[in-house]
């Protein structure tokens, strides 16, 4: 069949949106028509050639929700017409790490995944009559797409496409963190470092959970507003007190050290703060934010001897398709806000745009509605 | 009172036996008459100047085993007759870190200890009547010492002193890790680098709990057969295969990484090792060596978001007096051993062969019997 895509055809050149070919779904695939999609840093940094691993040309998007249209062969977890999002972190339930229970990274289709290719080694899409390929398994920025079965979430009919596809990325990789990778808990002290799109993830986790202070640390004070709005009780001006004062702002906000502290800068010296503002004994920091290549984290043992804890999160630490689900739920209940988040919206013509406002801080989350 | 006293006099100087002065306990305090004493590489650091907080002259010596001779007022927790454990990581049941449940590292008599006094501030030595201080709030390179009530653990009679001492420090440093850090599970797989006294017990605490694969790590061939006995599963020696690739070796033998790994060695290049032979998704290691004043530990922050987590512990998560008595009862119960470690046994006079024996490496532990 024919899709209209936005075609990622070399590094740091604007996408190119025209019709291409997609092959239709084999054994334990699925077409889905993608309704909506959301444009991430992560697909910026791909784009600008950042990513070591990055394949052009290729299909660009990790972030959306559609309707199956198509199952392939043995497919037996979702059904034409169900609403479903698509998952960059699959979830198999039967590799060693899905039933390990400590851990969301299933394996089962990470390596051809990484390849830009389907789990049988070749891609769905091509234009021109050579290979385009597929990206985070997913590849939204094309109006159909093919995935592994185990790569999609099924999802509430009535959740607006528009909004739940966020929740394909930024909503749950920053209200897990504190859900399900820190396991934050009511009355705790919460600190977050860098106030945009996963930071007021964030900020709404820990008021969904019940913390008692939230801290918010950035260096654009232009931020505050909105991260009260999502739940923040406490502002610290990184740049106002500069960045060697940070730690001890912290620590006096909250009777010797946060609980949990998150990193959402991928600045490596920000990380450092972010565990050394942490409680003596207990505080937990899990860094969110992806680093740039060859950055390395540091510190003194000294630290983690005292008892505070260094961990990481990848897409929140949900399970695909057993946790996006609830957040979708959350969304509905009102629970936690997407609406807000979403600064811009456009058809899949002005995606170039989307990466523009990024560039620019103009937009917290822009999305693309086909 | 009197009592005899092997007196750092200054950094870099052989300890002097000699009498020394006592005063009698205060209120929540407790006069302890030690039977036998460890030496530990902690009291080499301090005596060597390397401890920026050390202090001269002063009584160290802080891996005891003695008798309750005089309790001062409101001492409600123990007896006179009674068998106890000096504790350096006291338990009071009452400050916030012991409220949190999270940590054993109770601060209520912290700051003073840290000092070198007592809690009200003053020294209950002195020697030519002038103070001593005391160290890591027990001085058990004394005969008899005084403590606060909240830093004995009162254990059973019938252990004895010369090996029940070394639960005050080693032995429960390298178990506890295991078991109440990072709660190793059966079946798991470990990895432990620096096979020294700690890391023996490391090992041993991973056999106690039902660890599959032990893997042991150092750069010194001799150790494989005691860390063998104590259960080790298998040897990489690091000298031989080299530092750059024992990551892989612990990798190649756990079918993906180490479910946990310990650095027993000081060494923040070893630290980074354990961290990433590290199980992707689950693997946490636990830093228990004391790295030299200003070393840092570094690693890709990648290494954490792909699902590490770097710890540390001190006295091996074990609250004082809850849990060291449980060890007593193992090493009791033969779940766990510690004769083959005790390697010389001597009196006080001889204290100072103790410290050549353990830079000569000739020792796994030495310990003064009074």
């Amino acid at each position: 069949m024919k899709t209209r895509a936005a075609i990622a055809v070399e590094p740091n050149k604007p996408l190119v949106i025209e019709e291409i070919d997609l092959e239709g779904p084999k054994a334990g695939e699925v077409l889905v028509e993608i309704m909506a999609t959301g444009i991430c840093h992560t697909d910026a940094y791909t784009l600008e050639g950042k990513d070591s691993e990055g394949i052009f040309p290729s299909v660009l998007g990790h972030e959306g929700a559609g309707i199956v249209r198509e199952v392939g062969p043995g497919v037996t977890s979702v059904e034409p017409g169900d609403h479903v999002i698509p998952l960059y972190t699959a979830e198999c339930r039967q590799c060693k790490t899905c039933l390990s229970q400590k851990s969301n990274l299933c394996t089962s289709v990470r390596a051809t995944q990484g390849k830009g290719v389907m789990p049988d080694g070749t891609s769905r899409f091509s234009w021109k009559g050579k290979p385009l390929a597929h990206y985070m398994g997913c590849s939204t920025f094309s109006n159909f797409t093919v995935l592994s079965e185990y790569s999609v979430a099924k999802i509430r009919k009535d959740a607006p496409f528009d909004k739940a596809c966020y929740i394909g990325c930024g909503v749950t990789t920053g209200v897990g963190a504190v859900v399900w990778t820190a396991g934050v808990e009511p009355g705790a002290d919460v600190a977050v470092f860098g106030l945009g799109g996963i930071g007021l993830n964030v900020i709404q986790g820990a008021k969904l959970v019940g913390a008692d202070k939230i801290i918010g640390v950035d260096i654009n004070p232009a931020r505050e507003g909105i991260a009260r709005e999502f739940g923040m009780t406490d502002f610290v001006n990184a740049k106002e007190i500069g960045a060697g004062n940070v730690v001890d702002a912290v620590i006096g906000l909250t009777d010797g050290g946060a609980d949990y502290s998150f990193d959402c800068t991928g600045n490596t010296d920000v990380m450092r703060q972010a565990l050394e503002c942490c409680h003596r004994g207990w505080g937990e920091s899990i860094i969110i934010g992806v680093a740039e290549a060859g950055k390395e984290i540091s510190t003194r043992p000294f630290q983690l001897v005292t008892g505070r804890v260094w961990k990481g999160t990848a897409f929140g630490g949900a399970r695909g398709r057993t946790d996006t689900p609830k957040i979708v739920d959350w969304y509905m209940d009102k629970k936690i806000q997407i609406d807000p988040l979403i600064t811009n919206t456009m058809p899949l013509e002005d995606i170039n745009k989307a990466f523009d406002l990024m560039h620019e801080g103009k937009s917290i989350r822009s999305v693309v509605v086909y």
